[in-house]
């Protein structure tokens, strides 16, 4: 306001919307330390060839940068088509995608979504869910996980139906637990769902499910109201590209269509994200690698007698400590960033390689046992 | 759903929020012809120098793809600031970006909108802001411009002062009409709306105003609760880029960040764009002719007999045609397509360059006189 009416006390100003005010902004700290497991990161980046021919790619949109991109993406939605179709038959008709997974989300929450409706998920669960609600006026439920943050299928069904809700969001595996769905899940909760809502099925870190493990992907041919969402974040090593993506039916995809913003995909991510996926077995090679790792992290700390939760993604939950700070504070200490997320007492580490895995033990058992490591 | 049940007669299916259902995706048709006229894009792509630059940037931006962007694009943010500055002094923290000036508006009004508040904004004006608000559950009040598309400021603050918007919007120069805001418009509009409100002047053409027209960054040191947005697609050239941004008070900018969607900006936008800004003088440099050109298109079409808005950006509304979509159809059947936008009888029409602006000058001619075209 001008200088005059600057001098008033103003009771809250700026006008941010009332549930707004005083919240802190979403995100891990953005530290800069030598090991960095807190966000599940894959932990190797492109090889030359790669950054080459994204380079390339990049140069050739920007040839043509002063003209609005393919608001329809129609290329790589073929591309991602063509990729999910070693899980299951997808068409580039049932595929969306847009800067993150997490834009994808808000997407399908302001379809199908918004005020009066409501949306599900099982606590503990990715902590953004709430918050894309929250955004898009959503009323939120939060059902429970069991003590081993499974999903009781009896619990679910009974919530849904209590609820009705018009959207259920169901990450598999399942953030910061690891849990991936059982394999009746998607059926039995597609079905109580039915035509009044969709199931989004969050795989964003599907491609480190162990053998065994079906994906979603599958269950698209028989249930219209399941949605697949993935990302080239995690697996794919691409978490500066930002691209999110989904499968689900066609005319899913056009509701979606009527909610995003025009032109939501630039040229040069379009282009980079095509030239990623050109390079698919290379990006996609270290997924085997960091799923025995994870499978060995599991094992070791295990071994030094902490909790640790089955996990199908890249990333373990462990704990219980009384004081789960101290543990996160001193590993810093340690210059080793692990994320301090999920229930209490419990913390949660990124797989990256060997050798950081090697870093975060040596400094998690100096952390835990001072004298040991003094001596 | 399942077969059997698909089997039934679904009354509404997918279940789209009920506002939505029906609803065409916003945007212009993308049809490939030879003079593209229609959304405003700069006709003048990058330099082969500034391609290069570009590529360079994304290929440094991909060495560490595996890992997110800076959330808070520091680096970014400077430089935009920097570029600001020539108008008026703007520091890091009072920018914000994200990927269009779209997602800005939306974030502005996630913010600042939503249930139980109303965002006001002129008619004729951009017709994506009704969007926005409709996203955000924001009601939306449209005020009306004179004939000759100006904002009367008297009956601005009357309807200001009846509706008390929490979010005035207002284009400068105005989309689709080309008209600039008085400078004496933004301190009345800002004293008026108060410490309830936001005034965002939109400015994604502001570079192309005339002479001694000034801009509203001018006034932010006056007006905390005043935003300047802008963005990289235009008189930048970086349609393909999708980079808008704002300037605001420190305090606005802290309560977007509480909506946004975290790494909503991704490493390879920060880089590319930081690198088209180090070309900012090349990238801008057919501002002053693309000026000319437009004024000479005014002057050429008003010595035709058309009505022709005073246009302070790379468009120009001209008309009135009984029936104007007969006069699109015979522009694109011509190879030139222009926008069929804004009040009814009047066409848009983009600043190309001098070669393209002939092609769109012989095809009306031919269009509107067909038997003169053939003698």
């Amino acid at each position: 306001m001008s200088e005059r009416s600057e001098r008033q006390v103003q009771a809250v100003w700026p006008p941010l919307r009332p549930e707004l005010a005083g919240i802190e902004p979403y995100g891990a700290p953005q530290l800069d330390v030598p090991v960095q497991l807190n966000v599940n990161e894959n932990p190797y980046g492109p090889s030359a060839e790669c950054v080459a021919d994204i380079a390339e790619a990049a140069a050739e949109a920007a040839v043509t940068l002063n003209r609005y991109p393919d608001r329809e993406f129609v290329e790589l939605r073929r591309a991602l088509a063509e990729y999910l179709s070693k899980d299951a038959p997808v068409s580039a008709d049932m595929v969306w995608a847009a800067n993150g997974s997490n834009e994808v989300m808000l997407q399908l929450l302001q379809a199908f979504g918004g005020p009066g409706r409501t949306a599900v998920s099982f606590a503990p669960t990715y902590s953004m869910y709430p918050e894309y609600a929250r955004d898009t006026h959503t009323e939120w439920v939060a059902g429970a996980r069991e003590d081993d943050f499974s999903l009781d299928l009896d619990k679910a069904r009974a919530l849904i139906e209590e609820v009705r809700p018009s959207v259920v969001l169901l990450p598999s595996p399942n953030n910061p637990t690891g849990t991936a769905l059982p394999p009746e899940a998607i059926g039995l909760l597609c079905e109580v769902v039915g035509d009044r809502g969709i199931v989004v099925v969050d795989e964003a870190y599907g491609e480190f499910r162990r053998a065994g493990v079906p994906s979603a992907l599958e269950s698209l041919a028989t249930w219209r109201n399941l949605v697949v969402t993935r990302t080239m974040s995690k697996a794919f090593a691409g978490a500066g590209l930002r691209l999110g993506y989904l499968a689900a039916h066609p005319a899913i995809v056009d509701a979606i269509r009527v909610v995003r913003l025009p032109y939501h995909l630039s040229a040069v991510t379009q282009a980079v994200a095509l030239a990623a996926l050109r390079h698919a077995p290379e990006l996609l090679g270290k997924v085997d690698e960091l799923r025995s790792e994870r499978d060995r992290t599991v094992d070791w700390l295990r071994g030094q007698g902490h909790e640790v939760a089955e996990s199908d993604a890249n990333y373990v939950l462990f704990g219980r400590f009384a004081d789960r700070h101290a543990v996160w504070q001193g590993l810093l200490d340690h210059g080793v960033l692990i994320r301090e997320v999920g229930p209490d007492g419990w913390l949660r580490v990124s797989i990256g390689t060997a050798a950081e895995m090697d870093t975060f033990k040596t400094a998690l058992v100096a952390v835990l046992n001072p004298r040991g490591a003094e001596s």
